[in-house]
């Protein structure tokens, strides 16, 4: 049972309003009930986003709760230590049956009517519910879950795609930095009174880079026109190959498909580019900020840049990677969480400077927020009318709403 | 004028939503502003509930408001002690006339253009309005009061039914205790983030009493399944025939009718309950809180329990009663409120002591404010689906509920 | 594209709602999101209201913002000293470009993309948008400005009428103030949970003058019946124009004209009736307040009252003048600014105190905004229903009403 008392005027909106290709969205998709309750069932719901790193649940009984819009969902190891997910939603009245963010716990006991469940969902426990009563038929609703290189992914869709036949391609990419083994050394949760979609589009862009970030746009070359900067990219290529002995594919390039990907949900993508000259990290000088990961023998002058799914990105540094997580918690309320890795074995403290390490994306993250807000303030106002999108460096945010309009328009 | 410009989608989600016998409620009734304007219009200000006791108005000008979802109503004694409800809502422009909680006034005087009202809501100025403008039509719209034991009912409805229809029943149960003459010993107030319904159907089963209500389950046999607490429901019975010499009317259950009651918003109910041996009332340890009632010759082990329409519930010690009255303030916005009654002759401080007298029960609705408050979130996610009502504890609920299904969808 | 979802719904209940004649607005114009869009459209951005004074932006670059709903617009002079107004929405994504609520810019360039644009809205930078763009096309969206008598008044709408139609028919009663010389001595904000409509409808009639406003009682006759200070205006009206030597013209009434104005949102109006006796000017105390004003001699014992459209009045005493603005900030939502003028030679702290200046209208104001919002909280009443209006002081409030139900019921 959807909310939607006006589904059939969201339809004819939807029809006026597709706009034109290579513009930004019409501002009735950031304004809409009708249409934020169609994006959480039809897009959020049924995408595969992260939901946390394995080492952050590493006992049996380790729980963890992702909330997403109004809903809350439980990610925990039960007691054979398979990882597995939850709706956070008792079966009997709806109350949530986990109260902590985080924990081990034996089994939930919901609050209200001490109906048991294992962390894994399954109903151990309803008193007095008669003699036809089922516990089988009454196990928290299950949700799935994907882990790849340690990073726990989760979709709510029963009928989801495998999120492997996606991510399989990425590992040429992603392993060398050995995030299975990767330990979380900072998590920063930012609330943001925008769209979520505006910040999607924020993060599929570098055209605000230069404007924007300044000491990001001082190491990143995501900020300046591909043909300028090519011959950086050129070089790092030739280190991370002769002088790292990496294989090609660490560096190649893999597209996201959007209106052409075969899975909902899962669409993906890598890029590796140059840093500037004398920065072999991303840090405000420079210099380094944790041991060097996994495979790495040394800087070879490059980031990596991975999409995984809608919902999560990542950007991938020789000694230490940042993970980029963007919920909606309401029409205009979203939740940028981001997540800081190292390598297994290093040491706070000793190998690596939390503040220093969370500097760059934090302050970053920061000023995004600012530009996102004045984004949502401008797309309500009545004088709103969706522009060009830069063909130069906008490409993936006029893809990613082509995509998008397809999909809520369909439906 | 209703606020619905989705009516007819509205009952279109109702037929799909109705659900099953025996289950919880979609949450599409949680969470609808079409659904809440209509169960304003067509329950809330169609049932009789408690505005006040008489000893709280004991002189003449003496009023004092109660708030309803966006409305206030006020409750007055006028000039000849008659004591009578009106809308607090001018006339003229609608301002809202009576701007105190409670107080003593000869007439209420607008605040913004100065027409003069009786505290009965009788107009009696209005400058410069014409020569055609009548002063009577243009009384305070008023709403039916019903005195029942020196409790005032109020009903919104011109065409309410007589509540003494219903409550005449309850006599014999409940005038040992003398509440027409007794005291308000103390009232509060319980603002909840929660849709009104969850509220009523926290109050309407105890099977969540046991883990949700430590203290009170200690003391409380509804908690437990009747048949294993049968022996204790027989002893107190015998007691307070034979020992306080009550007649068996005074034990006798009156079932709610829901669906088979006769007249609209006035189903009551009664039933006189054991508590565990050596609980003589609802205090945390079972010793006395405050002197005898009314007819009161001693403790008989029992607790009375009775329903004053959909919104008013009382629970009758011995020596004291609590009187709940829960309102809607919002869709998902509501104010529980309990008032102390103790006999009207008791002094604070030397006959009891106000802080012990609630402690009870103040403790025990905390407690449901935080489950109600969870079960409020739960059954707005995107993962909620109704469960299966505990047969053996949870049939008021459903009734209430398929009651509630039944008005709704009918209008 | 509008955000009407239920557009149809709500042209249903406009036909059922328009109500009588001479009664009061029926609720749903004040509780419907449908309605309130649609009256932003239709009515607050098709019609003339002030901006700001000429002498607030008197350098070129100088500008400033105005808040209305939740839009941003601004004012500002430009490099040729040319005065205009433009929406602060960028014309790429809608980032507002504009974060200041005023100051001195060269350009303004938003903090999104770095888009470059001239103060008067020109484009006249953005990187890397590709051959085809054109910049002439992207300017910030234009706003018609006029300026009548040093008050910047601003039009959203591009087909507005030329509001000189109608401000030339002011010109005999406003030129003695010189208020093109003017200075801003005060400027005051007063948010308010109230609908807009409440807002204007207070202003529009006198009737809550002497309950309300015991100060501003004392000394303006607009508060009584015309018949019973028909002297005092005689009296006024003599001396204005023996005495102080003004042409007949100065103290002429021009009605406002509403559902037969010529010209949709550029309605007008003047009055200039008598302060009681021993009042010389707008203060507590009837005593003088700042140097006369322009051609003012001496006092005539008079106030001016204009209208400039529907949504600005000024009250004009020989001393200083006091401006009123009201807009809508949401459905229940609303800001009223007070601008107070002195003479422009006038100098702070030797010749007026501002804290005396403004001290009636700021009283009186913070006095409207309790009744207003009173008023609110009355008209959400289930049980409101709109009464008459007095024949005697409220027939303004009658033509606004009838007049806005034309504009909404008709589109």
């Amino acid at each position: 049972m959807n909310f939607n008392d006006s589904q059939e005027f969201a339809d004819e909106n939807i029809s006026i309003a597709k706009g034109k290709d290579g513009f930004a969205l019409e501002n009735y998709f950031y304004r809409s009930d009708v249409i934020y309750q169609r994006e959480l069932s039809e897009i959020i719901f049924k995408s595969w986003f992260y939901a946390c790193h394995i080492s952050e649940i590493p006992q049996n009984g380790d729980y963890k709760t992702v909330e997403v819009g109004e809903d809350s969902l439980i990610i925990a190891r039960d007691k054979t230590g398979n990882i597995s997910a939850s709706a956070n939603t008792c079966r009997h009245r709806g109350a949530r049956v986990c109260t902590q963010k985080k924990g081990n716990a034996k089994s939930f006991i919901c609050p209200y009517h001490a109906w048991v469940y294992e962390v894994n969902g399954k109903l151990i426990g309803a008193r007095s519910m008669g003699e036809d009563f089922n516990k089988d038929d009454y196990r928290l609703k299950k949700i799935n879950t994907h882990i790849f290189e340690g990073m726990v992914f989760i979709n709510c869709d029963p009928e989801a795609a495998d999120f492997k036949l996606a991510t399989d391609k990425l590992i040429p990419a992603i392993s060398p930095y050995h995030l299975g083994n990767a330990k979380v050394a900072a998590t920063r949760s930012y609330p943001i009174d925008a769209n979520w979609k505006l910040v999607i589009e924020n993060y599929l862009e570098c055209y605000h880079c230069g404007p924007s970030h300044k000491e990001y746009a001082k190491s990143h070359t995501l900020r300046d026109e591909a043909s300028k900067v090519a011959h950086l990219n050129e070089a790092m290529k030739k280190k991370a190959l002769e002088e790292m002995g990496f294989q090609p594919q660490f560096v190649a390039e893999v597209t996201n498909q959007y209106l052409n990907s075969p899975v909902f949900g899962c669409d993906i993508s890598h890029l590796r580019y140059a840093l500037y000259e004398k920065y072999k990290t991303g840090s405000l000088d420079g210099q380094p900020l944790a041991p060097l990961m996994g495979d790495f023998k040394g800087y070879d002058g490059g980031a990596g840049d991975f999409q995984f799914g809608p919902l999560t990105f990542m950007l991938n540094y020789p000694d230490h990677c940042v993970l980029y997580r963007f919920l909606p918690r309401g029409l205009k309320e979203s939740e940028m969480e981001l997540v800081w890795f190292v390598n297994g074995d290093a040491v706070e403290g000793k190998d690596y400077d939390t503040d220093r390490l969370i500097e760059l994306w934090d302050f970053t993250t920061k000023e995004d927020k600012f530009i996102i807000t004045q984004n949502n303030q401008g797309v309500n106002s009545s004088f709103y009318e969706p522009g060009p999108y830069s063909p130069v460096f906008e490409s993936l945010c006029n893809n990613f709403i082509r995509w998008y309009l397809e999909v809520i328009g369909e439906i």
